[in-house]
């Protein structure tokens, strides 16, 4: 194993007897962060309606932000200049950017992956560009996050063996890449293992991530639709060939279930853009169940939106009052739903925690699928 | 003069020595409010991206919300059965409503106005409905504000004398309809001035109304495109017609400069959309004048909004950032400047009280001026 970066400390602080999920806590140089742990996305370096006053109050440990779009708009150089993401956005706790690598082939146009990096267009405004991991290394150090992510080459769902065989080791020779060129110390570069759905090919690209050493590892590629069944199963034939002293973050997921479910195979760490999406669509996670806000059932409905919650919205508003709000369009009613979403997020990573601590982590799964029906 | 209602107490606590300017303060059933004071309008029961806890920090005394949006969506009855207006929105200080006499002209479809009332289609969903003074009355009794308007009829600017005459003897005569309507005592009705651009007819309405007896009075029908000098005329034409006893809002101002020349015209209310919606569009009110956040020159300006202002998003966020939040489209730059716009509109009537006090208002008005560049 090559020698590590220590720009942060993970410390396993329980272990499930149940099952490979676990308690830890992470050092960062802004802070520490409990897990398991939720990150909501700060794409543009904003989780969208919520100031980072907002996000305290909801209860949030670290924050995601996107490197593509921040290099695309306002610039990394920038950011750095308005001193990097923290000063930037006023977020003083820890902060992780993905390193555009899921971004350029999910949202720019016409992505073509060669040896050496990837061709786009913006999807702004069309301008062709070219990411190489030591850019995309590069933009990150200037962003200034905690935890820098490699650059990898995202496949799409289904995808056939070859293709997902030359993509994973692009990857695994894009992550070697990016660790060379890192320049900054005070910053944890993780690895992402890709492979598709492909039990050997995830496998490999965990053996030779973690030959080439990081100081974590994200496992990218899942929740493209996959399915929840097939996520879980290359999520057992990846987790046990990661190194248990280093947190695993499972990137874009997901649902309170198959957060549960993914922290019972030993995941560490996610990020979702599903309560901030969905508090914008109307859509409210509660200890009920999903609550979709428009519903005419609501329209006299004194009650707060969910009433096992301590969230500023619950604690203030009526849930008559979210459906006009929303319904008249009104933003307010968008930013109290997803401070509602990110608290319910951030409080279930909370319950997770203490169920693990507790050894009762398939109790909390059953109450969450008895709440969500599903 | 009429029995007035006693549902508020006001009391002038001082008057300037220049001008016809005062301070004063207003005791209603949901707290005090100074003048001269302004009034954020949240249209459908919320400033727009704003929360009761944003308007307190931004120095908030007293909100305007319209019935007639409120009587569309979600209903009066509705709003009622939730609390009122007060619990409804769970703003706990004074409120007051627009009548909607303003809105069916302007925003609904197909107004007709008789002596009876105004059929008009809603803007929502083309439904024709019918609005009375005596139903303006209930619904703004269901709502529960502190404050009531009489249901007027405005006419656009500009506008022919004989049309004019008729729209303001009927608003004379549903303002005394508005009042034998009224059940509650623990709201104020206040009248409103029409007459156009035409001092005779201004003069006849200041005059019927309070031989009438209402315990405020507003000028209306301003502000409609005749130019702040038309304006000012029209203001000093009338309010010498309408008691010093009671609180005179003049409706829909305006602009920094504008309100201090009410004010000096004995002003003491005001409501305007120009904070919030300025902020919407990317424009900041401040110290140093109009500050367009999406100008390039602020790309990487990590000075605040407004050097002088105390307001949280001053106090926290770079120009760069918030220039950022704006092109991106980020919902969370509209609240971080209408925060800080409403703080600005509050922070100046302060301003305009300790000026009143130390008998300095002319020199505020030129250093307004002179920021503005007007």
């Amino acid at each position: 194993m090559d020698c590590l970066g220590d720009a942060i400390r993970f410390k396993v602080t329980d272990n499930d007897v149940r099952s490979a999920a676990r308690c830890g806590v992470v050092e960062t140089p802004h802070g520490t962060f409990e897990t398991p742990t939720f990150m909501p996305v700060g794409t543009q370096a904003s989780v969208k309606s919520l100031t980072p006053s907002d996000l305290r109050s909801a209860g949030t440990q670290i924050v995601l932000c996107n490197a593509y779009h921040l290099s695309l708009r306002p610039g990394a150089e920038v950011v750095e200049r308005l001193g990097g993401l923290h000063g930037f956005m006023k977020w003083d706790g820890p902060l992780l950017t993905d390193s555009g690598g899921y971004q350029v082939f999910s949202l720019a146009g016409l992505a073509k992956a060669g040896d050496d990096g990837v061709r786009f267009r913006s999807h702004i405004d069309g301008q062709e560009l070219f990411l190489t991991p030591e850019r995309a290394t590069e933009i990150q150090e200037r962003l200034g996050a905690d935890i820098i992510m490699a650059f990898d080459e995202c496949v799409p769902y289904p995808c056939d063996r070859g293709y997902a065989k030359t993509a994973m080791e692009r990857t695994v020779v894009w992550a070697e890449r990016c660790k060379a060129a890192q320049r900054r110390r005070d910053q944890a570069l993780f690895g992402i293992v890709q492979g598709s759905t492909f039990a050997d090919q995830r496998r490999e690209c965990a053996e030779r991530l973690r030959e080439i050493g990081f100081e974590g590892y994200a496992v990218g590629g899942l929740s493209v639709g996959e399915g929840s069944g097939l996520m879980t199963e290359m999520l057992e034939c990846t987790i046990g060939h990661l190194p248990v002293d280093r947190p695993r973050y499972l990137m874009g997921v997901g649902t309170p279930q198959d957060m549960i479910e993914a922290v019972m195979r030993g995941v560490d760490m996610f990020d979702c853009v599903m309560p901030t999406r969905n508090a914008r669509n109307g859509c409210a996670f509660t200890s009920e169940g999903r609550v979709r806000i428009r519903n005419l059932k609501y329209k006299e409905d004194d009650s707060p939106l969910d009433p096992a919650c301590d969230c500023a919205t619950c604690r203030t508003f009526s849930r008559g009052y979210l459906r006009h709000l929303v319904i008249a369009e009104e933003i307010t009613g968008l930013s109290l739903l997803s401070l509602h979403n990110v608290f319910y997020y951030n409080a279930l990573m909370r319950r997770i925690r203490a169920a693990i601590a507790a050894d009762v982590l398939v109790d909390l799964l059953n109450t969450v699928i008895g709440s969500y029906g599903e």
